[in-house]
């Protein structure tokens, strides 16, 4: 398969015809999957807020005092409010935000950006980034997947992973297959929409030469069972359940 | 970039030259990152073993019994004496036992497998796969990631991970680097070498026609910072720590 990032994609205003933007940049075909990252979805889709938008709550009134307690600076409560208003709820609230986003993603801050906004102190992830997948992916006429790039517990540092997808299935299923002794496959749920964010994150880059779209080309899903429950929930996941039970003591 | 499996790799048994194997069947060329996934690693190295080999001591007895009662069959304390001893330190006993391995990556079973290895019980993960990976890449003249598919918290499924790498660098460091508006990115560090396993995972595939080995060609790492510190240890953590604190109750 090939991966190339999709050249001189202009900086994105709100209202921006995105879909059209990629397709005078790029000739798509048939297999074609293109990747989008949320950042560029989120500007077109006039995601970017102020802090002052946020009146903030009890609620981000604590939250920001612990977080500053435990950081030894001042945190501002009103972005606290922002990530509390884009959470369904809360994995952990100090030393930092772990948050569940309305759409089932856990990330940090529920994904709220504050370095890469120009005019605006925040950009909100996209409110249904497989809504927005479905948009870009029938004017396009290819299967889109919307990005992000997260941290993860157990390993360091950040990848590429899916937020919203749509002309593809999330996840390929290989259980009941073979391998090529004859013995049955029993484990293996291949989260594809992932692998595809982190497989273009290593050619969109970051930085001042940021690439936000894609393009996955002779990939081939092949005939397998799929599905499309990227997200675990709670009963599923017994870190969230530890996360829960956990008190944070930074002594 | 370009990402395609080697074909025709055999099945491999111990004490076969593996780099030999891969060099008949691909013309790597400079600026190649090759992909092995760690089973035919293994299986060269010898690592395959069977449950008689390991004789349960008494927490690997407790361990199977509990896990046992909550799975509602018996289980084997040769396997769970088999995970002690590759393991480092267990971050979870039960349901399932969550373990880090002496070379610092957390996963289920130490990474055990138990299905995908002809004339053994059990396939062992290579003892020290960066070891793995710069013999490989001595004999081949690429930098190699020594992969394998894994779990993870948060979100269902399995994708591509490195367990070991030579001739490049874990993490592609961002910071300090400045975005295309002149703002500074603060908290970008890019696990590539778990980019690179996902991306070559699309292409390898499980099952009847497994290819273990893959080459990604074209693909710049850049000039950037790097460090190779891919495994968090557990103070840096806190769903680790998380997890060490938590009781799992079935009920």
């Amino acid at each position: 398969m090939e991966v190339f990032a999709v050249p001189d994609i202009p900086e994105i205003e709100p209202g921006d015809d995105l879909a059209a933007l990629i397709d005078e940049r790029v000739d798509l075909r048939e297999g074609d999957v293109l990747t989008v990252a949320s950042t560029v979805v989120s500007k077109a889709e006039g995601r970017g807020a102020d802090l002052s938008d946020f009146d903030p709550g009890a609620r981000a009134h604590d939250i920001a005092e612990r977080i500053g307690e435990i950081a030894g600076e001042r945190k501002d409560p009103r972005f606290a409010q922002a990530v509390l208003e884009e959470s369904e709820e809360l994995v952990m609230a100090a030393p930092f935000i772990l948050a569940v986003t309305h759409f089932g993603h856990i990330t940090v801050n529920a994904g709220i950006d504050r370095s890469n906004v120009p005019g605006a102190d925040l950009l909100l992830l996209p409110e249904d980034p497989s809504a927005s997948a479905q948009r870009l992916s029938d004017a396009l006429g290819v299967p889109v997947v919307v990005t992000d790039t997260s941290g993860r517990p157990f390993r360091q540092g950040q990848r590429g992973v899916a937020l919203g997808w749509a002309g593809i299935s999330a996840m390929r299923d290989w259980r009941g297959e073979h391998d090529r002794e004859g013995r049955e496959l029993t484990a293996t749920v291949e989260a594809v929409v992932d692998e595809l964010a982190a497989a273009t994150n290593l050619v969109t880059g970051e930085g001042d030469d940021g690439r936000p779209v894609a393009v996955v080309r002779d990939w081939d899903f092949g005939d397998h069972d799929s599905h499309d429950d990227l997200f675990r929930d709670r009963d599923g996941d017994l870190v969230r359940q530890a996360l829960d039970d956990f008190e944070y003591d930074p002594d």
